[in-house]
C-alpha cells in the first residue's frame, strides 16, 4: 500500500460509502488498465467488493488486467459462482492463466459452474508448459473455409466477431483444421464479394509451434509487425493465435528477467518491485551475493598469497582497487554487450570465434590507452618501475577481464542456462580474481620482489 | 561481414549472375524483413543492385527494414531517380527517417523528384523533433466524419485502404480536423449499415501529443493493448497516428539503451553489436572505463591514507576485496531492480522516500546474513578480533551500498539524466570508495591500529 493515485482516491469514497450502484457508474467509462492499476492499490478485500460491484465484461476484463499476484490475493475471497462468472466473461487466455494459479481444489469446484465447452477450452490451452507458445496462445481465432466468397466470408466474421479476440486476421483451414492461409479483414473488404478466400488468400504464412519458446513467438511478431500469430501442433493443424499485446509483454517480462539478472538478482518475476516485500527481495538478492563472497575469498587468497610482495611494496595496495576494477568494469561492459544482443538474436552462438577475434582487438585498445593514462599516475605516486608494472598490468587485466566478459554469455547459452545469468557482478568477481593474480605475479618478476609463500 | 545466411547464399548467387530478373522472381514471396536482414550482410554496392532489381514496391520495403547504418551506406549508391520511386512506395514515417538522414543536397534534388504533397508531407513529419510522438508518427490514417453511415464510412475506407498504413482503426474528426472519436474496424462491420459514425464510436480516447517522448507513448499503446494511437497538436487537431510495430521498435531499442548504460558503455545506438566497428566501440567504451579510473584513484588514496594500518596488520587486505565488492554488488542489485522500475513506470520519483525506508530493512537483513557468513571465515583466518571487524564492516557497506544503488537512480532522474547512467560500475566505484574508508576506519578503531597519515 506505498502508492495511491487520484483515481484510487474517488473509488475509494465510493467504497467507502458501499454504494455499488454510482460505482458501477463511475467505472462504466473507465479503461481496464487504469482500473487494475487503481485496484492493485486496494487491500484484497476492498479490490473484491469493487470487481464484483462492476459491471460482469468490465470486472472479467479488469481482473484480466490484474498482475498475477494481486488475482492470486483477490480470487480467495470471491465466492465460486462469481469467480466463474467472471472466468465466463475473460478472454480465453488470460482465464487459463487465472485458473492455472487456482488451487487444485477450488479450480475443480469453479470448472464445473463453467459451460462444458469453456471447461473443455480452459483444460485444453492449460495443458501446454508454461513458457511455450501454447501457454500464450488463445483459442478466440476466427477461421474460414477456403470455398466461401468474400461475402459469405465477411458475413461469418460478423456473427463470430464478439467471441473472437481479433477478426483482422482469419485462417483459412482444411476439413482437417490444416492452416491452408490468411486473409486479413483488409483483404475481405478489398475483394470483389463474389470472389473466393482461395483466390485471394496470402499462402507463404509465418507461423510458429504450440512448443515453441514464448521469446521466440514474440520476436516473430515484432519481426514481421505482425497483430497476430498462427500456432500449429505437430500434425500442422491449427490450435491457437499469439496476439500481439501478449507477445508485448513476454517481450517486456523478458527484457526486466534479464537486467535483473545482469544486475545479479534473480527475477522478481511474476512480482513488481512496487509490489515485492522485504521479504522476497533478501530471498531473490542475498543468494547471488553470498556466491559472490565465496568466489572473492578467492581474490582474499591470491591476496594472501601475496602478502610478503606487498609487505615489502605496501605503495601497490594504492594501485589494488583501480587495476582490478579496471578489468572487471571491462568485462561487464563486454558481457553486457553480450548479453543484450544475444537476446534480441543480434548475434548467435556461432558467432562467438569471430566476435572474439574483434573483441581482442577493441580490448587491446583499450587496455593500451588506460595503460598510458594510469602510467602517468604511477610515476606520480610511485616512480617508473610503479609506472610499468600498473601499465603493463592495466593491458592483461583489461584484456582478460573483457575476454571473461564476452565469452561467459556463450558459454551460458552453450550450457542452455539463460546467458543474462553472466550478470556484471560475476564477472567483475571472476575479473578481481585473475586481477589479483595478474598484478602481483608482474609486480614480483618486474620488480623482484619476495615471491609468495 | 561477419556473418551469412542461407537466404544470403541464395541472392548472392543470382547477383553473381547479375540476373535481375531471376532475382526479383526469386524474392517476390519472401518477406521484406527476412530479405533486409539478408542484405544487410552484403557490401552497399551490391545491396543496392539487389534492391533496384527488386519490384519497386517491394525495394521500397526493404529499404525501409534496413537499419539507419545500413541505408546510408546504400543511399548514396542509387541514382536520384531510382531513391525519389523508393521513397514514393514506403510508409510516410519510414521515409522521413530516410529523407532526414541524407545529405541536405541530395535531400533537396531527391525531394524535387517527388510530387508536392509527398514532399510537403515529407517536410511537415520532419519537423517534429527526433524522440518525440511527432518524429515517430505516420500521416497515413484514415479518418470519418460523423456523420456518415456505416455504410458509407465502409465505402471510404475501402477506397483509401491502399493508401493508409492501418483502416483498422478511423479516426472520427469535425472540419477542424478536431478529433471527436474512434471506430474500430470491426464496429463498422457489426454497426447496422445505416446507422451514424457519430452513434456508436468511442468517445473516450487514450491520445498522445506531438511533443510527448517516444517512450511514454510505447508505454500507452502498450499499456492499453492498442494497434494504433492518434497524436494531436496543440489545437486538439489530428496530426498523425503511431501504430504498434513502432511503438515496439522504440521500446526495444529504449531497453537496448538502458542496458548498455548499465553495464556501463554507452548506447551504440543505431548500430547493433554485430555491426558495430573496433573504433566505434573503443569510442563509446573506453570514456567511462577511464572515468572510473578516476574515482577508483580516490580509492587508493583511502587506501594510501591507511598505509600504516595495513602494515600493522597485513591480513586485513585478505578481506578487502571481498568486503568492498560486497558493498558494490548490493548497490548494483539495487540499482539495476530501481531503474529497470523506472523505465517501465513500476515506481516514479516521488517514491523515493518510501522505498528508501524498505530498502533500510532489507539491506540490514542482507548485511546482518553476510556479515554472519563472513565472521565465520574471519574467525577461521584471523580470529575473534578479525571476525566482528569484518562482520560489523560487511553490514556497514551492504547498507552503504544499497542506498548508493538505490537513490542514484533517483538523483540521475532528478537531474533529468537517464537514470539507466547510473550504471553498475558507478555504483561499484562509490562503493568501493566507502567501502575502503568504513573497513579501515572500523579496523584502526576495534584494533586500537595506527591512524593514517
Amino acid at each position: 500500500m506505498l502508492f495511491t493515485s487520484p483515481l484510487h482516491e474517488e473509488i475509494r469514497a465510493l467504497l467507502l460509502r458501499r454504494d455499488a450502484q454510482a460505482l458501477r457508474a463511475f467505472c462504466a467509462p473507465l479503461h481496464e488498465a487504469d482500473l487494475a492499476a487503481a485496484l492493485a492499490e486496494f487491500e484484497p478485500a476492498d479490490a473484491a467488493w469493487v470487481l464484483t460491484a462492476l459491471d460482469s465484461d468490465q470486472g472479467a476484463w479488469v481482473l484480466s488486467h490484474l498482475g498475477p499476484d494481486d488475482q492470486a490475493d483477490i480470487a480467495p475471497l470471491l465466492a465460486d459462482e462469481q469467480l466463474a462468472r467472471m472466468i465466463s466473461h475473460m478472454d480465453a487466455d488470460d482465464r487459463v492463466d487465472l485458473v492455472r494459479h487456482l488451487p487444485a481444489e477450488r479450480s475443480d469446484r469453479v470448472l464445473h459452474l463453467l459451460a462444458q465447452a469453456e471447461r473443455e477450452d480452459i483444460r485444453k490451452l492449460g495443458s501446454y508448459g508454461e513458457g511455450t507458445a501454447g501457454a500464450l496462445m488463445t483459442s478466440e481465432y476466427a477461421t474460414l473455409s477456403p470455398s466461401l466468397t468474400a461475402r459469405e466470408a465477411l458475413e461469418k466474421l460478423r456473427l463470430e466477431a464478439p467471441d473472437k479476440e481479433t477478426i483482422y486476421y482469419a485462417y483459412v483451414i482444411d476439413g482437417q483444421r490444416r492452416l491452408l492461409g490468411l486473409v486479413s479483414l483488409k483483404d475481405l473488404i478489398l475483394a470483389r464479394p463474389e470472389s473466393r478466400v482461395a483466390e485471394f488468400m496470402h499462402r507463404e504464412l509465418i507461423t510458429a509451434r504450440v512448443d515453441d519458446p514464448q521469446e521466440e513467438v514474440a520476436r516473430k511478431l515484432a519481426k514481421y509487425d505482425l497483430i497476430a500469430l498462427p500456432v500449429t501442433n505437430g500434425n500442422e493443424a491449427l490450435v491457437g493465435i499469439v496476439t500481439f499485446d501478449d507477445a508485448q509483454d513476454v517481450t517486456e517480462a523478458e527484457a526486466t528477467t534479464d537486467f535483473h539478472r545482469m544486475g545479479g538478482s534473480v527475477s522478481l518475476e511474476p512480482t513488481s518491485l512496487r509490489d515485492a516485500s522485504i521479504g522476497l527481495l533478501v530471498r531473490k538478492r542475498l543468494p547471488w551475493l553470498l556466491v559472490l563472497v565465496v568466489m572473492n575469498v578467492f581474490s582474499g587468497a591470491g591476496i594472501a598469497y601475496f602478502e610478503d610482495t606487498i609487505a615489502a611494496a605496501v605503495a601497490l595496495v594504492f594501485f589494488l582497487p583501480l587495476l582490478i576494477d579496471s578489468g572487471g568494469n571491462a568485462g561487464s561492459q563486454s558481457a553486457t554487450l553480450m548479453v543484450r544482443a544475444l537476446a534480441v538474436g543480434d548475434v548467435r552462438l556461432r558467432d562467438w570465434l569471430q566476435l572474439l577475434g574483434r573483441e581482442v582487438f577493441v580490448a587491446l585498445v583499450i587496455g593500451l590507452c588506460m595503460g598510458l593514462a594510469v602510467s602517468c599516475i604511477g610515476l606520480f605516486r610511485g616512480g617508473p618501475d610503479i609506472a610499468v608494472v600498473v601499465a603493463l598490468t592495466m593491458v592483461v587485466v583489461v584484456l582478460v577481464g573483457s575476454l571473461i566478459g564476452m565469452s561467459l554469455p556463450f558459454l551460458m547459452t552453450r550450457l542452455r542456462l539463460d546467458p543474462a545469468t553472466s550478470s556484471a557482478p560475476l564477472v567483475t568477481s571472476l575479473a578481481d580474481i585473475s586481477g589479483v593474480l595478474i598484478y602481483f605475479s608482474i609486480a614480483t618478476w618486474y620488480l623482484g620482489l619476495p615471491h609468495g609463500s
